[in-house]
């Protein structure tokens, strides 16, 4: 589905979007959600996650500050979602970096019926198997189209990886997205925000890669307007917000800025 | 008390508000607060949270991300509050949505002596028995005024429920709280927010359905002020934190603006 | 190390600095780590925090909110960060307010090797065995320059001790970093803020006395910056990180602005 008619359907259906997330960037995706229409909700105890699920149009799984009672609370809402058929979003933060994370993203990947994987290149192509440098949560090198590719092909689900140009593969066909800012790398959470705006979309539009590509499109968008006028970081932010907020309120505004180009089949 | 007499209470004896809270909103209400002259103090450890309570003047209870453990911290420090006589404020966040949060803030109002209850009108009507939707942490259906009457009938404590407007009831009478804007609910934690600022007002000058309404009534002014010249929410979030730290420090400043209306008690 | 020349070294090095650190203020610890050129990368689980303490270049212990999982963390963490040589700088917020901070405060400096130690002068002068007042985590009274030196002797450790005006010790000499603006006293976090830039700084010059006051030096004169335009609390915290991801990317203009005193040793 293309991304304005995804937020159409969105202003429609305030889909609610049920977040395990990490405690850095909650509320900055608290609000990403917010500003595309849909519903943000956190949650996280074992006691409520299977509840929160059910009340859920899709799940996002943030693996950014990890524990063990975390996954057991990711583990029983994505069951839950995977017997409601609502799409299961994960965000691999830091999968490369410690044992724990990867082990982490590759039991999540095994045990649900996960819809889409965003993350960066380099985690990517940890879940692909490929080399990578993974500093913390920050991915230092690796081939992004590479890695989606071969991850989407190994896991069997759409792949976003991204960086200054993301790719979104399902193994068969691979989007170039080339919306975006450097701005977005330097502050903290744009790589989970995007994954939230993916989120959004594929509760109301499903997981395939245009779907994906639209979501990480319209982030890309929101942050080139933000830039215009910020002054750094700190005050890119807000605007960032302002920006998604007005796009996703009036779709028929995006058509011309979205840039996402299908790549050849046979690189 | 009215709203201009808090605040300067305030400015003299700068409250120490203890907050066991969600960690999605977390910073927003603790700049809150200390934008009203108050200082905010945020402990969940039960190895503390007693002794954290021994030091405040209010005690604000938001399940917003609410786990065991942090069921009993709020049992805890509420018990410590209630044996000094301290203000205990509770945001029922999400009750209605899930049992864990129904029954936890039922547990709360039952086994503490919750001064005050500010919530939206879905969280509660489900408090006052009344039917009502919640989706997620988002009311989307029921009548403020009625479940902040109701609310207060039965629980015998003050009531607000926040909306367009919000209705403020002691049971006895309602008090209907006319400040704010649409962007407010364009922005995460808002309502947290708002039951933070209660908390600061509480903690100087009691929970009663005045000193409510006028906490409710300062933030909503600043709302109102901080969305002149905003470019969406993100721009909002920071000029409501300015607007409310300015109307804080000069209470002179409200008189004029603050819109809050006494309602006939028969209804 | 000055502070053009830490910053020339961030800038090339990267550094990771792992950060196990309060709920409150994690989001904007991470911008200002970010903005300084640093990677900022939070993990609390015992699972992992010896994992990331190896990729990392320094590990910074806030126990704003403080619970005894994260104490267990902050032990494992610190061992590793011990047996590898990197420094180790502790925020203890809140110490004197309860007894589980004060305790886990000097149980961090009995049982680790740490480097710096950065608090509000009450914090401080609790952790020097001064009386001292603390509400909540806010300073009340105390003489900053006392605590520092006094604290510095006793722990034998770089110490800052932060205000006003902010003292720096190492027990033999004491600096006064004079940069500043009120307004960082207005916003929840500067100090967790600034004891972050001490991390980054530590991460490649080590926590001396110097290194410690140019980190301070360079955040107070961010501070100084943002606070030009600002309208209060809310604008002047984005507009802060702008500065000082202005100021770190391009460290020949801080030559002028730091003002940074050597004081006299025999007080």
């Amino acid at each position: 589905m293309n991304a304005a008619e995804v937020l159409r359907r969105i202003g429609e259906e305030r889909p609610l979007v049920h977040h395990i997330t990490n405690y850095v960037t909650v509320n900055l995706v608290a609000n990403v959600t917010l500003s595309t229409g849909s519903l943000p909700v956190m949650a996280h105890a074992r006691e409520e996650v299977g509840e929160m699920a059910s009340l859920a149009s899709a799940l996002v799984l943030n693996i950014g500050t990890l524990d063990p009672g975390q996954i057991d609370a990711m583990l029983l809402a994505g069951e839950r979602a995977n017997e409601r058929g609502i799409p299961v979003v994960l965000d691999p933060v830091g999968a490369g970096a410690t044992s724990l994370r990867t082990k982490t993203a590759e039991r999540l990947l095994s045990e649900l019926e996960v819809s889409a994987v965003c993350g960066n290149a380099g985690e990517v192509a940890t879940l692909a198997g490929l080399s990578a440098e993974v500093r913390g949560v920050e991915s230092l090198s690796g081939d992004a189209r590479e890695a989606a590719e071969k991850a989407a092909g190994t896991l069997g689900v759409t792949v976003a990886a991204t960086g200054e140009t993301d790719y979104v593969s399902d193994g068969a066909s691979t989007l170039a997205v080339e919306n975006g800012h450097p701005l977005m790398g330097r502050i903290v959470g744009s790589g989970c925000a995007s994954t939230s705006v993916v989120g959004c979309f594929a509760a109301v539009g499903g997981a395939d890669a245009e779907t994906v590509a639209g979501a990480l499109a319209l982030f890309g968008l929101a942050g080139e307007i933000a830039a215009e006028g910020a002054g750094g970081p700190g005050t890119f932010e807000p605007r960032l917000l302002d920006a998604l907020a007005e796009l996703s309120a009036d779709p028929d505004r995006l058509g011309g800025g979205i840039r996402v180009r299908e790549l050849a089949h046979d690189r």
